[in-house]
């Protein structure tokens, strides 16, 4: 096991009927700003009812943060917050508005020219860089990136997305209520349980440390997301099933199964891309890369492959590599029970449009990657063909 | 899944050599105490070594604090924060440290009696009863009761053990090196095992809620502490053995396998009378209690004993009531192939002593026990009479 770090401050609040706990956790006097995204929270009556929880606090509303947040877009709300002396912004939505969010935190008191803050990569954004930070609660709409308990974001800018990540952007509260999620459309849900699947394997299918707590953990975010993807995709309104969609998305990227374990996350790069050129959602992109990286990384990935196959599908017989090669089967099918299309051929990819996709991942400097920095742009390549 | 709240902002640093981070943990100005029980500590020379990490700081030392630590020598370091006006607290060794640090931190400016803070059960103390609390960190030299990244407490008075809770007392940091546990005695490495254990069982094995990813999260570390058990016994400076064996024994009661599921808790409370009255290790009461407990509430855990024998111990052959008995005695085994006696004849208890049991219990309240709060004295009698 490495050594490690674990710190995660945000005060969860989980289940039916929690949005009462916002007159306690928001200070009092607090100038409010509410974040959002389209239409879809205001229209539920979602908006509405933060305001009432709100009370007498005098609020103001930022609509329209998009799906993969644009800089820009984050940027206007950072000058509202400037202007209207906001104290504390509640994020309502799913990652793109809480990423969002975390971003016009850093942003609005930054000394200088805030695309500084999308050049730190994987390094932690400190108190000497940003010295003065907004506070911000949520309240998820939607189960998938788990920005609602952590600290990262991903902000998009010309054709890149963009890493942030900063101790002083934890969520102060989150508010993770089901049946807030009951409306969203199907592909969302999926997407969701994709994107959730994927965190999971970025940070357990890569080389053993014997962290086996780690590992058993993993598996169990894994097994849990097996067990309930195909029901809350269709049976929106099962609260158990949803609930446990809910809280695995949630813990497969609040650190806990991160500590004292390498990372890969080479397939949210190689995704990014595809998001960034083509507009194909976050969790489709997943979808894709994935089991092609899992093909092309048999040899790295052996021995949890092995252990991924056993724990998790419960395959029992045959080669190793009969188990291995099941096993990244499964997980296709698996994606595809969800209504999620695997190949980018169904999204209307062709071979002919990788060169330039290779092209974005140098210019990205993503020439390196996966848990040993050892996928170049020419194993990128291979891993697009192989997901065609 | 019930409804749940979750909070828990220690800082956790885990591995070799992370004693250099003190100096940035604990303020630069701040006078401090170090807290430690038996000589242990100061002949390995850990204390030294800590106070070196604390650099030019002023520094105190407490040296006494006893296992299950008795409410009298927690009022006198409180009374030397006072007098010496410290600014911050770092207990050094194992929970009953860890616990009475917290102790310590809340009754220093308690404007009142302090046996009033024992007097809360399982009720959170509030900055409405204790205004003012003294800042702790921690150094683990014991993998056992958690107390690490908790905020809970446990302290003996008379012939009680009192729970203690507050959100005031997590630890603001605790460093956890398992390189500083290779010199326990195998005594309270195997007591600390079954601690942690027990632990995951009095969260896990009560009736099922559809928390699936909590189910399989405590599973993760009951398979974790039976895989690495024996071999941290008998080989202390095996790293990665012991490594797990810190985490499992951490994670076990931080609070996340805790969230939205009932809770027992009566091995404990039957296992402090234990305690109280003939001096047994708690983590050899637990081994005494938990066994009979599981026999004896088989009818009420009947589903989670089935889940528990099916995925924790791997029996698949048998009818319901043959795997339960099969898995309450691999449970038992488990514990004895640690070197810990399970039976309370092994302890030169006999029947006769456990009428003066039932009535410590009902002293202290202990009369409607286990997560559907049914276990009358009559029931515990019961239990300890299976426990012979």
């Amino acid at each position: 096991m490495f050594n490690f770090d674990f710190y995660n401050p945000t005060r969860i609040l989980f289940g039916k009927d929690r949005l009462g706990a916002i007159d306690t956790l928001v200070p009092a006097d607090a100038k409010v700003l509410i974040t959002f995204g389209g239409g879809s929270a205001k229209k539920s009556g979602l908006i509405d009812k933060v305001k009432a929880a709100l009370g007498r606090r005098q609020v103001e509303e930022f609509c329209g943060i998009e799906p993969n947040p644009r800089y820009e877009t984050l940027m206007k709300a950072a000058a509202i917050v400037r202007s209207q002396n906001i104290d504390f912004i509640l994020a309502v939505g799913g990652g793109s508005v809480i990423d969002g969010t975390k971003f016009i935190c850093l942003a609005t008191y930054y000394d200088g020219d805030a695309r500084d803050l999308l050049k730190f990569g994987f390094r932690h954004i400190t108190s000497e860089v940003v010295k003065k930070v907004v506070s911000f609660g949520a309240v998820l709409t939607l189960p998938a990136a788990g920005s609602e308990m952590n600290s990262g974001a991903v902000v998009s800018y010309e054709h890149g997305k963009f890493p942030v990540l900063s101790d002083m952007t934890f969520p102060k509260f989150s508010i993770l209520d089901p049946t807030y999620t009951f409306t969203l459309p199907k592909i969302q849900v999926a997407n969701g349980i994709v994107d959730a699947f994927v965190h999971v394997g970025e940070q357990y299918l890569t080389f053993p440390v014997a962290a086996k707590l780690q590992d058993r953990m993993a598996e169990g975010i894994l097994q849990t997301l097996v067990e309930i993807g195909v029901t809350t995709v269709n049976e929106p309104e099962n609260y158990d099933a949803r609930a446990n969609h809910v809280w695995s998305a949630t813990m497969a990227l609040n650190g806990i199964i991160a500590v004292g374990v390498p990372q890969d996350w080479a397939t949210h790069m190689i995704g990014h891309e595809l998001t960034a050129r083509f507009g194909i959602d976050h969790g489709q992109t997943l979808a894709i890369v994935y089991p092609a990286l899992l093909d092309v990384r048999k040899e790295q990935k052996r021995a949890k492959l092995l252990q991924y196959a056993e724990r998790v599908w419960h395959i029992e017989n045959g080669s190793e590599d009969e188990k291995i090669d099941l096993a990244i089967q499964k997980t296709r099918a698996f994606f595809e029970s969800l209504g999620i299309k695997t190949r980018l051929s169904e999204y209307g990819i062709t071979a002919d449009d990788i060169p330039a996709l290779i092209d974005q991942l140098k210019a990205h400097g993503m020439v390196a990657l996966s848990e040993t920095q050892d996928i170049t742009p020419e194993i990128s390549q291979k891993i697009l063909e192989k997901a065609m």
